[in-house]
């Protein structure tokens, strides 16, 4: 370790105490610029998904690096970013909850949303919001291609949805909105051109044709007509990015800053650092999280506040009181816990940035 | 469902949209009782942990009914709960982050706090928090009988440790904290009798032996010389206790209010609750959870914002716009995702309960 990370850790937890999550900010705008220039590269517009950072503050960076617009996955979410002046923002997923409790039409009143729809429950809903709004909503049509989540699962549901939004003085039709499965390219293109030229024959014409997510960007370009992707991961990567092959260890922004605070048996150890941290979302990968400085340390258990450390492959075991630095499965989940990022460039505590999206449900 | 249910959970989607985490406050105050009765049935001081609920309005609910005291999981919990008038306080782990922090110094120059440590580097920071704080602290000493987490491993390392708690100027030994496996407590009452007898040729004894967790509720009182018990879940309940056997599904006080959003293929559908919602600890349980209206259904997967259901067992199958409840696997984990908590009483929205300490890492 060298003697600038120690001096970091002990900032660190001298003035926050661990666990702690921790950004650093040259890794980030690093970060910012691969995903701007692999949507340049391919011509496409960059609309990164802000439920990653859930940081208006961060948003505003990817703006400013050539983003079109952003992402959301709640309107909790589009609401803060919207209160940091964000304009331009596409809420990917069906809202009723946010539908029905008044505050998509308080929004709408506010700008002009872009929000997905995947049946006609959502399409009511949102024509309803626009009417109180005073002020039509766009409207794009979420289509799976092989997810299984959301989305029309055929062109013929989405043309049906189409003529819906087109025939309804409150809704505009906006365009497609993917998530291919990373075999599901060739499938998506398909199901794409078949719903073009349904929609030529509605008079309609799709002005936004979305695709989506970091480990997509091994694809990113190959379905023609698309016109922008979204990612969120990748600003601050994972092990899940490593696994995917689109990110390298040297390209994870975030880490939490964790104690040994146990070390009752000879091959074992205690973080502080348990599920309300760290989430128990393994994302599909063994054990919860890489320590940086012990790599063949398996956390393989969380209690709440409590990490479990198998050190049995550990020819260097950490002692009580290290401090850590552990590389999540999911970042996404991660960033959810806490409600600011120490952030830190060339080793120095420079800021602390809220997340101010945290926890927004609804 | 009844008209009364219809009612309300058109009141909670109008008012707070979904997912919408609720409880029940007339069976909050029936578990806070039944607690409280099986601590005083076996002599037992009750000592809750408050990591369920983190709200000190719902603590302060406990100590009314009988409750000693509180146990606490983190620093920042104990501030919280200090701050709303708590005094006895157990923090149940062993604090190095917020000892290097400063934080310990300062609760405890405000209250006494009683501590928990397995280790001489946690009673290290202990006593040089104490020194700044101008007060002694009482520490406990965290013995494993099974759980293989923390706690000293054998009667002579908890010897050892309370001879240097019993030599340190600022420190008071306070007792011995066990969390016994379901299995554990032959094991338990052999390590304790040994203890103890040591602990008398010391010149000490454990004016506090403490027991813990809900699922030991089954064996609370079977540990001779135990003095507390300490149970989080139990206030809430959740479908492990259920399948710990310590609860029914009647005593379910919490719930996750959640709409129905997608229905694209005839035997699946997606809830607005996902992974940031009811988290991705299953409990070790099959699926992330039951949901009151379709007992049937399975959630088999989550994504961040999307629970995925498998609906090809139900015979009525959940339409979008449906709201449904379910009952999280583990409610502790649950319950720290959110801000507040809506409060019902007979149907009746009554109040929104802020979960004061969310999110208190250190």
């Amino acid at each position: 370790m060298t003697k600038d990370m120690t001096t970091l850790k002990t900032a660190i937890i001298e003035r926050f105490g661990t666990p702690c999550a921790v950004i650093d900010l040259d890794l980030v705008a690093r970060n910012i610029v691969k995903a701007q220039e692999r949507c340049d590269a391919v011509g496409l517009a960059n609309r990164p998904h802000i439920k990653t950072h859930k940081s208006p503050m961060l948003a505003n960076l990817q703006i400013k690096a050539g983003a079109l617009g952003i992402t959301c996955q709640k309107l909790g979410e589009a609401e803060v970013m919207a209160n940091a002046g964000i304009t331009d923002i596409i809420i990917a997923t069906n809202l009723l909850g946010a539908a029905r409790s008044g505050r998509l039409a308080a929004l709408q009143s506010h700008l002009p949303l872009k929000v997905c729809a995947d049946n006609t429950v959502s399409l009511s809903a949102y024509s309803k919001a626009a009417d109180q709004a005073g002020r039509p909503m766009d409207v794009l049509i979420e289509c799976d291609t092989g997810q299984k989540r959301a989305g029309v699962e055929t062109p013929q549901q989405a043309l049906a949805l189409a003529r819906i939004i087109r025939d309804d003085p409150y809704l505009n039709f906006a365009g497609l909105l993917f998530y291919p499965s990373l075999d599901g390219w060739p499938r998506t293109q398909l199901f794409f051109d078949n719903t073009a030229a349904g929609l030529s024959d509605l008079g309609l014409s799709a002005k936004i044709v979305s695709t989506g997510g970091t480990p997509n960007f091994a694809h990113i370009g190959s379905l023609k007509g698309a016109t922008e992707h979204r990612a969120g991961t990748c600003i601050f990567n994972d092990r899940m990015m490593i696994k995917a092959g689109v990110a390298t260890l040297e390209d994870c922004a975030f880490q939490v800053f964790t104690s040994v605070v146990s070390r009752s048996g000879p091959e074992r150890g205690i973080l502080d650092a348990g599920s309300k941290t760290l989430t128990s979302d393994s994302g599909g990968l063994d054990g919860f999280g890489m320590i940086l400085e012990h790599p063949k340390a398996r956390i393989h258990k969380f209690a709440e506040e409590h990490g479990f450390l198998d050190l049995s492959k550990c020819d260097h075991k950490p002692a009580i009181g290290d401090i850590v630095r552990v590389i999540p499965n999911h970042v996404c989940v991660a960033v959810n816990m806490v409600d600011q990022l120490v952030a830190v460039r060339r080793g120095e505590i420079v800021d602390v940035i809220p997340v101010a999206a945290r926890g927004m449900l609804v």
